[in-house]
């Protein structure tokens, strides 16, 4: 009666990622050019350095299973990165624009940061060592990226007006 | 020409936040029926008497803000927890049903940690200090049970089959 098992559920949630990683990808420089801190603007150009290199991991453990990159539409990224663009349209010209911004800047990487864990353990369980390395390595690099929003963010914090410049 | 701030961020995300864990307190019973592992079903049943803490913290806020409790959509759960009922569904009758489970879930808890931790911020930043102490309550729960689900998942991984009974 079986006829899907892990193997299934890993290739799946790894072309649910490629989506959600091109969504990513294209959402940055918006984010980017909203940004009045530097600092923090500085910070989406690195990451969406990054996020290429995410996309070729994913395409590298596409070809360790032998599959083609395939993205599958991702309802979870959709819905994350339309609310973080509602709060940027209302809040760009505001003191409260770039904390918005790291609040949904920061929703997407806890996304990604669920994902790619859950992703490295499937890939040890199923002996795939190649695609648990990869995942490892865009888990650290997105753990790096959340806790460097939470760093902007105290910035902006400690500032009297709650605004950055 | 300015005309909102953080302080009208806060109460819109304070709003989302409460929608959003509505809809998980309305999912939390198919996950916990869905569970074939006595601890993971123990564990969503636990976490659904949480989620009524929750909800009533959040309209201790409101409260404290002197405003009307109220959810205001929130499309990011709904992709979240969208998925999570395609996966269930999918993948419920085989043995990758509980790992795809605690991965539905983990994407949840890793959304509202990264929802409580930028409301508790904002609260001390807003000076709203009790507000700030509610939500560090419930953000000390969340990144429990998230801990809690990744515990659930390496037991399952300990497992040559990859299932859980």
């Amino acid at each position: 009666m079986e006829t899907k098992g892990l193997d299934d559920l890993f290739l799946q949630t790894v072309q649910d990622v490629y989506y959600a990683e091109h969504e990513i990808l294209a959402s940055l420089p918006e984010l980017e050019l909203a940004a009045t801190s530097e600092w923090l603007r500085n910070g989406f150009a690195q990451h969406r350095s990054e996020t290429k290199t995410q996309l070729r991991r994913l395409e590298r453990v596409f070809a360790s299973l032998g599959a083609e990159p395939a993205p599958r539409r991702c309802r979870a990224i959709e819905g994350i990165l339309s609310e973080a663009r509602d709060v940027l349209r209302a809040y760009q010209q505001t003191s409260a624009g770039d904390a918005g911004l790291i609040a949904g800047a920061q929703a997407v990487e806890h996304y990604e940061i669920a994902r790619y864990r859950t992703l490295a353990r499937w890939a040890r369980d199923l002996g795939l060592n190649e695609a648990a390395l990869l995942f490892a390595e865009s888990l650290a690099e997105e753990t790096a990226a959340e806790q460097f929003l939470t760093d902007v963010a105290e910035a902006v914090m400690a500032r009297p007006a709650a605004g950055l410049s």
